[in-house]
């Protein structure tokens, strides 16, 4: 990149009515799946962080790992059942899970800050009692096993270590509020519940897709903000759809807890955080209740 | 048991001087191997740490994990090689380690304490810069692949979850100073380094055996008390010696550093912290400079 | 006694649920009468105080003196003089009650506590404005001199004192309302009001019986708990009756005014504040409106 | 009086240096004997010591109570032995004492000051373990009973109180060093030593006489300043004699442990604190080392 | 002046009530006009204010500066326009005034504040946003220039510099809500709304009169307390006319504002803000809605 | 500028360690002479300011004002007098600086943050007793009128006000230590005196040269770094001249005074702050003492 001195000024610049807009806000960023698997792209993501961070925005990163838990399966020879699609999640499983994420992914990231020169913390949902769940069941009452829905978030753990001065970095992982075992959820639901509970400003779900596009296949499509009361039409039309579904009601849930702006934001895009954040354009989808 | 209720209130009062002496003062336990292995011994272990807390003690809890390490190397088929009976360990098998005492061993610690009514946060060398450590070598130059030597100890994490309230639970993964990779720590060894840079008063290190027995075969011939200039007549005698001369290392170098009682313990025998803490008798070896 | 390490150790575990209950709240004791006799009972009372204190228990201790008011009067002379059974209280009585109250029976108190490790300060209702009163009448607009009703607390002085870290002992002497002199104030009756303007959770009433009987002459039949409802008709049948009316009125007001639980609990029992807190079994009588 | 408003407000102007040199700075005053005995001078020195408290200057009241503790002898029949013109202070009077001192005149101080507006707490050196002492003889090993020499101050209490903004009021009661009851204190050496403990600024000994007169039979004699240096020989020429000696040894063992100015002011001039604090005359005689 | 140290003490005891009724409250004075012209005057009213400072009230001065203003116009060579009676400010006459007021005036107050002792920190409506207006017209819609009308008063700035222990002083020039350019608002009414955001308590307006008169060529007849209510009958009378009329709507406007007590003061006379503050007579005119 | 949303991010992230090696540190700013003409550059100043300023950097803004005196000056038809180059102050004339600048252009530059979005206050050397000057004399002892040498700097005015959150922006005008008149004080040298007394990290001096340059035809001959061993020898080689040696020497005194390094920097070059802060080019010549 051959940007002179004075360019690389103006885009600092640039950048100070946002970092204004935000400095002392509580930010909640969910990070996951195929968004984690390039090195460099975890980069641009830990330095988007720490600098949001260092310019006194309060971010919380809430992160999945579905590949890492499936490769540990694999390698200890655990062959997984799916039920409609999901996989259904018996009592190792469970224990695999909170082991990889908790003991891999979430190190890894802590470390990854920590290197980046930010002041990183990780936790799990039974650190401080963060998280409570029960066991999960669709209208038909299936049984999906070790997967949990949130009952409550105690967030005093997240805002004592942010108090501190450190970046919380959650796994998602939830203790049964009746006391027996550890519960699995998912992680966009779990940054949403988390986000609602800190009263955070914005939720960014980093995703690998443009954002809800009104051609599935033409990224020029993307609608870049949807007001929650367009979401049912939206269904009703098929532009949001199969996985798109859980991922739109967790944002409409989050807008109806409180929070500002909510994003799917596509993290295949270097730095999509910060262009998220820092400048007018934005690069995915914005969901809004105001 | 029949106690009455007058004998509990005498038991509740005789323990008052022994409160009184650690009230805001930190205590560094650490808890691992067999004493790990039965689930009363850890609901006992458990129970006195959140008894301590109450009672205004500031306890850390410093954990190891070998049973559930080996464990998990045995179901991904991994064989270890030993180096002069220790286990080389490779690239992989610090990273199970890590993966383990951090996402399982840790978080089970820690959710048993919250279950306890304590309040508990689990951090491994990796959060907030805690541990930092170079490769370990011996006299001999021998390589053990990612057993670390620690460098350096930022207390600050703990000393910040302390003031918030919380039991810091430690497991002993260390950050290489040089950047690369992560390296697994004695956990006696890191216990040691965190209470002299918290400036601990008192560490304890629950064991599976005694204390220091004159006659290894005789319990009854446990040695209560053992100035730090006694150490080296007694290696020469034979009486420290195998395994407990590197626990014994670790108390001198705790003591040199500064923490005014080491105690080797049994933590085998019920509330053996709350023993050593609050009565006169004490259950294992402790070791002093003064 | 000869009890076992472990079974100490199990019955200090056995408080811990009681202990995490109280942590943090205030506990109100007043204690006078016969229970203030014996050495040995206050040296009971006194560790009982400390113990919870050290646990993070904020107690306050209002305190009587009747029979080291008895004692000075007879010293100087001093003849009384009794309407309805109570004693007339003139200027000079007043005074000799405050003299003796905050300068012997309160001091006493405090250098015990401090002898026993605790940290006290002295109060009595006219330290920073503590306690105003008016003077008593009966129905019949009897006059008992210089005994007061108390018409106002500021209660914080006792709240700074117990911000910094002291268990604060508290004379019932109050300031009169209108600036002439001051008041004796019932013990039992001051107590309640400090515990309401502290909002304290519990207050024990220490006396010298064994709480409610349904048969005065037959201990085993206390009645462990009385809900507030019930004292109308307890009062009706004569279980409640002659000096029990007073307590128990005083108790349904404390009830009233915000305290979870009022017990009165039998003094010479050695430790019975400890039962009472840190046990399921209780040695008194407890009052609830809940 | 008839002064214009004009010239009230020259005077409250003229103060304005003098507060401002004493604001957040701390004023030992040791109140006592003859000084005491004037409703008026009393009112006097308590609106003195509440209007200096409210310019911000940390004001502290150590009292004496001589007469009030004769009275109460008297009152109980109680003859008083002398030994080289000291009383001989058995058990019984040292308990008298301590019931006079804290029970009475504190506890009438205190309430005056809270009268006029001030906000006061009253103290003995009993409370929260502030005084320590040991039996006091003199150079002939002659026994005096209960009357001590103190040993340590822990001024944490008095200091806790002024920092919650209270004036603390001290009677001069301390605690056997070796635990076996209460010796009673000379006022004006435990007002030194208090004074010394705190860092205060000044000490000021209100005395029933004009202060260091070269002709103890005309007080146009007064000495208005003398240097620690200079005592040696004023009492060589028989100047400072008698009563004079020990007041003298108080204001320079003040001096030598770091007290700025140290003032033995007549008690009986109305208002005679604060013509010494907030004017350039002043009134009696001041001690310096400067 | 020669009043004894005596009486000197008993102005200084008069002054407690008051000062104990202030302290810790805030109180906005306004300084301006003729009142400014007097060195000496100066010196009297700035002595008061430290001296009230250091009581332990919170004094804000909000200044004029008029004479100032037209010296500066004058030696530039600008020509004032009148329109109505007032003064038609153009830009350049707008700067003007900001720079004296701000530059010249309001420097020398506190330049003067810390040479008698006090400490002080000038500011204007732009530091910290402070103060916003828009161009004020008439009923007519006449355009008088750049005289603003306040529209918002953020008084954060004031009462962080009152926190940390400085007397603010106050030019009272305003950035204009549009954002184009500086108005210059009238002193009184700036005082007033700078009164009423910071709750303060009283406030004082020196002015070059007596008060409001019955009859204004007879200073004995100064009417010292008018109630809001009677103020409409009072003009209707003629007894409030010409420039009393927008005082006495100031004063008005700040009693409906929850001030309460404002004073139209002699500012001719020395020392009247003591006077006012300090003593039963007052010497101006009191509002109040009470 | 065509920079796209990645290049932009880029640019974000490359200031990243910059920003986290300045966080919690104070930077001086000095702006002043033809660099504060231009109204574009004055944004960009400002802009630079505001963002350090929201990255976590204590900035205080240190200025100058000539051109704005000599207007004035020139308006009140005041001619200047010259010695040796310098012109000399009367009183007059120092009273016209102190109001141009602490009245017309510190106001302008407050304004201007406050309107960028920052928080600004206004201070000149006699707020809070910032600055204490006597008259400058040369070696000759020419008279140079009102024209001041620093002789003390209390910066807690600026420590409270950067404590609060607000950017101090300061007018160099002291007041004189001997109580009589205020001075002008070169703005260089107060920023370096200012600087040191905060302890400050970084001084940066904005002029309108490139900086020192070997050839001061020739851009290009920039030194980037001078160590102040090297100052004399780069006199006496001539490329430290004329105009440039007082800046040089400011320089050398605040590296001297413990700041780490001190920049000459292009004030016309729009953003050289953010430049010479944020990125490891710079754009002036640095000086150091390390």
């Amino acid at each position: 990149m051959s940007i002179s001195n004075q360019d690389k000024a103006s885009v600092l610049i640039e950048a100070l009515p946002y970092i204004q807009k935000y400095t002392g806000q509580t930010v909640v960023i969910k990070y996951g799946g195929n968004a984690m698997l390039s090195e460099e792209l975890q980069d641009a993501v830990i330095s988007d962080l720490v600098l949001l961070s260092l310019t006194g925005i309060h971010v919380v990163l809430v992160h999945g790992g579905g590949p890492d838990i499936n490769d540990m399966l694999k390698k200890i020879g655990k062959k997984s059942e799916f039920i409609n699609g999901l996989r259904y999640t018996d009592a190792e499983t469970a224990e695999v899970a909170l082991m990889v994420l908790a003991g891999k992914t979430n190190k890894q990231l802590v470390d990854r800050i920590e290197r980046t020169g930010g002041r990183a913390v990780g936790l799990c949902g039974l650190d401080g009692g963060l998280l409570k769940a029960t066991r999960h069941t669709d209208a038909e009452g299936t049984d999906y096993g070790f997967v949990g829905d949130i009952t409550s978030v105690d967030a005093s753990i997240i805002q004592d270590v942010i108090d501190k001065g450190y970046i919380p970095v959650i796994s998602t992982i939830a203790h049964a509020a009746d006391g027996t075992g550890v519960y699995n959820i998912n992680a966009d639901t779990a940054a949403a519940e988390v986000a609602i509970a800190l009263k955070a400003r914005n939720l960014i779900l980093l995703t690998d897709t443009r954002g809800v596009l009104r051609d599935p296949h033409d990224e020029s499509t993307l609608i870049p903000v949807i007001h929650t009361t367009e979401v049912e039409s939206l269904k009703a039309d098929g532009i949001i759809s199969g996985g798109m579904i859980p991922k739109v009601e967790c944002c409409v849930h989050a807008a109806e807890g409180g929070i500002h702006r909510t994003f799917i934001t596509d993290g295949r895009v270097k730095h999509s955080i910060l262009i998220e954040m820092l400048s007018e354009e934005g690069c995915g989808t914005m969901f809004t209740k105001e």
